[in-house]
């Protein structure tokens, strides 16, 4: 039998939750390289909240996904056949592989990944999108200092767990909100973090009043009510890193504002948004810093692995449901 | 007949925009000087839309004002009694007079006025907080550029008047948005505004989509739909200034909070609030520049003055009406 590429395909722009029928999987013939391309393998494909932005129509920092196109994602695949030079087969690397099985390249914005390093998975993670997200956002949009407090929303996913292992490195008290006990004491006792608060069982403005200082730093993945909470508690000339809003992603009605943003005039403080590919120059530094920490265990990278790139719209889910714990990862099983 | 001393006190909380029954009009004795003081005469008083915040109980940039205390208020007075050296009699002064006809002082943070330099009103506007706070707010947190787009909202109020002609000097295109025809041309025509669009028979939105390449700066006086409107006209690193929310202050409900708050993260703009205290140290420096401006013309100070302490509960209300132009300040007339 011929080998095949299963695709996941955006059929329609969801209201709200994206379902079944937003998608199509498709499966085509696996493509042959022409000259000047290569064709990989897709291993492992990263599956992150801001998807559910390039699902819309409209305005953002990256244009939509086309209604039929393939769905954009980040990957790491290996190269299978090659008639472009600096790629041979057998190399692994990472790019915008969409969720699929395989795709041609012509080597643009290809970046090559040596397993030697850290696992493959990793790559997604701490030492990938993910880990420059953190590292970027915390150390220079956030810029914090020793001693400070840093509050970090949904600690226990992806960016979050590096955000505030970042910042205990960096000797500041870290904070975390997460989903469920078990997530908590994970922050906790595997990652380090000070304290975690678990937002299904405690009120988050009671518990943040723990914080006998207030708030220096606040890196915000969840928007909406969280948000607005931790606004008044900002310490004078505070900073708010805008990095996502997944509470708000599947709005079906408007967004819900920070009807608490005057809180930035009393603190003098300040809310900044950030997108990592601004920082594209500075990447080998990050990746130089990461690594360091990761071979000298101060920081964890962790992967959650799901099977099977035809499982990618329920998998999705998980994002949104806080069924994830750190990284989202989705393995071709196919390739294994 | 004995002199007196009528006062404005703050007799209740208002809720939502400030009653009578908020007020208690007292006549009380004249102060005499103790050693160490002086007793000064107020002239004219300051009417800001900050005055609604200092109204209300909780935490804020200052402490609120007391039940049955005097009404806050910057104020210009003439010394009439002194027993404090450094404090002539005949001496003009400015300081937080409070609403009221006379005060004592012991001369902490009171700050000698020279009515040669500019009338004694303009030491309320363009030369008082009023313009320190347009001065430091547009050119330390706005960072303005030459050649850059910067809107203003409240624009023919106090401080934004005086933004928008600052940032004018400081060759920046400006559009402020402003109630009524009479306003808006007033703007352009005199203050030198390069566009000005009437909020009450335009649509924002749209006549800000004139600025060709987006805004770099917005200064904000007005918060709610104003707010909201402008930010995903923000160009890449446009910066957000809160001033105010004029359009808040007396709400009954909740804030408006901005529901498009995450343009700031598609266009790695910042939102930034603050206070013209924290820069007393570089009034002197202020003072100097807009010195320079007013004298040689590029710079015009509009004050509205109305009259009679005893009048400041209907005159305050003015400013939530949009009945003023420019500065609006309450002029002691039993003092002339």
């Amino acid at each position: 039998m011929a080998e095949e590429n299963i695709q996941v395909r955006l059929a329609a722009r969801p209201v709200g939750l994206p379902t079944e029928k937003d998608w199509e999987i498709r499966t085509e013939p696996v493509p042959q390289a022409q000259d000047g391309e290569f064709v990989a393998e897709v291993l492992y494909v990263s599956l992150d909240p801001a998807m559910r932005g390039w699902m819309n129509a409209g305005r953002s920092y990256i244009a939509p996904v086309e209604i039929g196109a393939v769905m954009r994602a980040g990957g790491v695949a290996r190269i299978r056949e090659s008639k472009l030079a600096g790629f041979e087969v057998g190399d692994h690397v990472y790019c915008l592989t969409g969720v699929q099985q395989f795709f041609a390249s012509d080597g643009k914005d290809v970046q090559k990944v040596d397993p030697n390093i850290a696992p493959l998975p990793t790559f997604l993670g701490a030492l990938g999108m993910t880990g420059l997200t953190a590292y970027f956002g915390i150390l220079d949009v956030g810029a914090i200092k020793a001693g400070e407090t840093v509050v970090v929303s949904g600690a226990a996913g992806a960016v979050g767990s590096v955000v505030g292992q970042i910042a205990r490195i960096h000797d500041c008290r870290v904070v975390g909100s997460a989903g469920g006990k078990e997530k908590c004491e994970y922050l906790v006792d595997e990652l380090g973090f000070d304290a975690a608060i678990d937002y299904k069982s405690e009120d988050l403005g009671k518990s943040l009043r723990d914080c006998p200082k207030g708030i220096d730093v606040f890196f915000d993945n969840v928007g909406g009510d969280t948000l607005n909470t931790v606004l008044p508690m900002l310490r004078m000339h505070g900073r708010v890193v805008i990095c996502g809003a997944i509470s708000q992603y599947n709005n079906t009605g408007p967004v819900t504002g920070p009807s608490n943003y005057m809180s930035l005039l009393v603190s003098r403080a300040r809310m900044e948004g950030f997108v990592v590919f601004d920082y594209a120059k500075r990447y080998p530094e990050a990746f130089a810093a990461m690594g360091g920490w990761i071979a000298d265990g101060r920081l964890k990278s962790q992967e959650q692995i799901e099977e099977g790139i035809e499982n990618f719209p329920s998998v999705l889910l998980k994002l949104f449901e806080g069924g994830n714990f750190g990284k989202l990862i989705l393995r071709n099983t196919a390739a294994f």
